[in-house]
């Protein structure tokens, strides 16, 4: 498989999937926002490889989605927490479940989520901070930021 | 580099990633997002490899994300459409570039989004479809729904 970097392009996506698009990480954080915290507890519900699944934890630890809390110094034990970083990607986790849930789950979604505040299960929409309004890909115009234009690749227009 | 599918996994978002989880595939999807439609278009913003981007593109078509809209027949050249499963993964993609903006955007956001109904540039938030609230990952309790326990492999609890 072809394998590059994305961190050279002058784009947000890019450098999101450089930190979280490889092949398992965003199961290895799924299962994190679902209580998981061990190496052994990640290595068996997923079914992945122990040399893969340590690679992609080293990965996610060095940039700063998890952090390694000891449990356990003789023998050293950790567990893996998601750090700021790491539960700021909820978002995307919900949004590729929901996605999943409307057109890959013939049989309804595995898992939903129940809002505490209301009760209600729910999906979450997205909706503009300012005005509340739900917004589509049709509603906004894309404009170069503050960001643009200070490095060589910019595939992002 | 280790590769399996996720294709058993009765997991909406392990079925997510099976569409769109492959290195590059979502920075396909966001370069649709930006207008782009012709094979060589993504071919040069991208600048990855011609079979690596005829395999994508193929696998994206199969899944429905992309079709294939003749503009020439002789030669048979085509666009690139997202459709309606495809334009779904906005929020994905969305997502994918807040958490990028946040944290690893040290100039700013290379791109914003003005939000056309108020004319503000905006974060999207996400809420309950419900009642409305601004929902995290503290807000919810995850419940099996009426896809749970159908197939095997139940990685997601």
């Amino acid at each position: 498989m072809q394998r590059s970097s994305f961190r050279e392009m002058n784009c947000s996506i890019g450098q999101s999937l450089e930190v979280v698009g490889e092949w398992w990480s965003l199961l290895i954080i799924r299962d994190a926002f679902l209580g998981v915290t061990r190496f052994d507890d990640f290595q068996e519900r997923l079914g992945i490889a122990r040399n893969v699944l340590n690679q992609r934890l080293s990965h996610l630890v060095d940039e700063g989605v998890f952090e390694r809390v000891a449990y356990n110094e003789h023998p050293p034990r950790f567990d893996y927490v998601l750090t700021e970083q790491g539960r700021d990607l909820w978002p995307v986790v919900v949004a590729l479940r929901q996605w999943g849930d409307r057109w890959r789950a013939p049989d309804g979604p595995p898992l939903q989520l129940v809002h505490r505040e209301c009760g209600h299960i729910a999906e979450l929409i997205p909706v503009c901070e300012h005005c509340g309004d739900v917004v589509g890909p049709a509603d906004v115009n894309v404009v170069a930021g503050p960001g643009d234009a200070t490095k060589k690749h910019r595939p992002s227009r």
